[in-house]
């Protein structure tokens, strides 16, 4: 077995990653265990740190990290690094942790066309290991509770977008007036009602008045109570990859074709949403992580010969 | 004192107001109680019908109701009447309680262009007291949990759209990040960041988009966190009436003067709106169901001569 050069941690609010790397990136071993930044309630990070990796192979090969550990509420702050950001701004700039046991990438910051600021923390990792050095005008999404757009070339993060959808759709199924008429058994998939919730967020129109329109339609008997569930995803799904296509067109990027970055099962009903839309959904590496941060090692000279 | 021509009751889900009108529309007496259509647990809504007017000169005067009293959780379901609804639309739709001793107003539904239906139960009334049966072209508002705004014309309403603004907010502030941010301690009022969040709202932009925003600000120091909840309320409120003037517009209606129906302090919040909207608000009567309760049982032929 090649000795290991890395030790990468993709570290979350709500889990962590981390993988053993050798010197040209491959992946030798990887560990999943649910201590996110929230679960370190002392704040005895070393300790986290340890118990996340003691059962690798780490030997003494260098550490990195990406994601929440480098929030206000992770082990230190790491300042953010502003749109465009390189593989070469992002290694320029790592912070380390107390007793240097841990480097960790910086976020990334832009502000959208009317000033609004927008932050990312971990996928700015996951899109350099998503899209290699030598491509460019490649549009990337990474689904979840704050899904987030991005627009990558020759390994640097141009620009991104983020949008409030997964956590939008969580709270109003467990909160609202479309969680009681959607009952509390969620069904099985239903596409049908899934593809008529996209094709009415693809279309133009308010969320806020669209929202209402599946009280409308289950009231009507249009739509069956347990099928709300999936029409109000559809419906925001489809108003996201609508905004998103705009963004990427302004910026003069083809929306056509879509790299999706993501694991769980968000990354289904998104392939479904773009597909409804016309759009080729790609799907990268579910280790984009791990080759995004020993991209960014490699930059900065930390791996281990 | 005159004698009671007809008792009008505004039945809503959390409250209910009753009011003795002569005939010719002047009020007499009226009641505001917290007994609404969700607090009569055991179903007897003859018992509460009592409770509710037993303090008021009713006499033996016909009484009618609108709101969400006709709808499925109420006492009887009331049919929807489609727009363009009429007064006499209305009139000639009333449906009767077992006993008779209350005629409920019928609801009124519609559908936006692409289809999606919408529906309103005691906003019809509100809008046909609120506007008088020779004006024409008016744009009202009926700001709340689930804001309407109608065209309003002659003495029907020509259509209507539904945003669920109120509600938004409520869960948004409640049980998003967004909430967390803001703190448990509602501030005072800040009319500077209600105002930047109205601004972004009447800018176009994606709500999903948007919302992240506001925790981008206040992560950034921009935003105070006690000024997460105006700015996110201005947010709301100022896309409502972006999306809401595009409506009229597309109709044809002069969107620059609006007819504001309520009576509570979020109608103060939309007269600020609407003000840095650069539309004239004007304020409708407190009393405008009970004038459009006595407009509908006038047209009925219920009045007590």
């Amino acid at each position: 077995m090649a000795a290991t050069a890395l030790v990468a941690i993709d570290w979350g609010t709500s889990a962590a990653r981390a993988w053993c790397l050798d010197g040209s990136g491959e992946i030798i071993a990887r560990r999943d265990i649910a201590l996110g930044v929230r679960h370190v309630r002392d704040g005895n990070f070393e300790a986290a740190l340890a118990k996340l990796i003691d059962e690798l192979p780490i030997g003494l090969a260098p550490r990195i990290g990406c994601g929440m550990i480098g929030s206000r509420q992770g082990w230190v702050e790491a300042p953010y690094v502003d749109c465009p950001a390189s593989l070469t701004a992002l290694s320029d700039h790592l912070t380390s942790v107390p007793l240097g046991s841990l480097a960790i990438v910086p976020g990334v910051a832009t502000r959208d066309s009317a000033g609004l600021p927008d932050v990312m923390r971990g996928e700015e990792t996951q899109l350099l290991g998503a899209v290699g050095p030598d491509e460019s005008g490649v549009l990337a999404v990474l689904p979840g509770t704050h899904s987030k757009w991005a627009r990558v070339e020759h390994g640097r993060v141009v620009d991104f977008t983020t949008f409030m959808t997964g956590e939008l759709f969580a709270v109003l199924i467990d909160h609202s007036m479309l969680g009681r008429i959607a009952g509390h058994e969620p069904g099985q998939f239903s596409r049908e009602a899934f593809s008529h919730g996209v094709a009415r967020g693809l279309d133009e129109g308010e969320l806020a008045h669209d929202l209402f329109g599946a009280r409308t339609l289950a009231l009507m008997g249009t739509l069956a109570s347990e099928d709300v569930a999936d029409w109000l995803s559809g419906l925001l799904i489809g108003r996201e990859i609508r905004a998103a296509r705009d963004w990427a067109l302004r910026a003069g990027i083809d929306p056509s074709v879509v790299r999706i970055i993501g694991s769980d099962m968000l990354v289904e009903r998104y392939e479904v949403a773009l597909g409804d839309a016309g759009v080729l959904a790609e799907r990268a590496s579910h280790d984009a992580a791990a080759l995004g941060l020993w991209r960014v090692a490699s930059r900065a000279g930390m791996l281990q010969s």
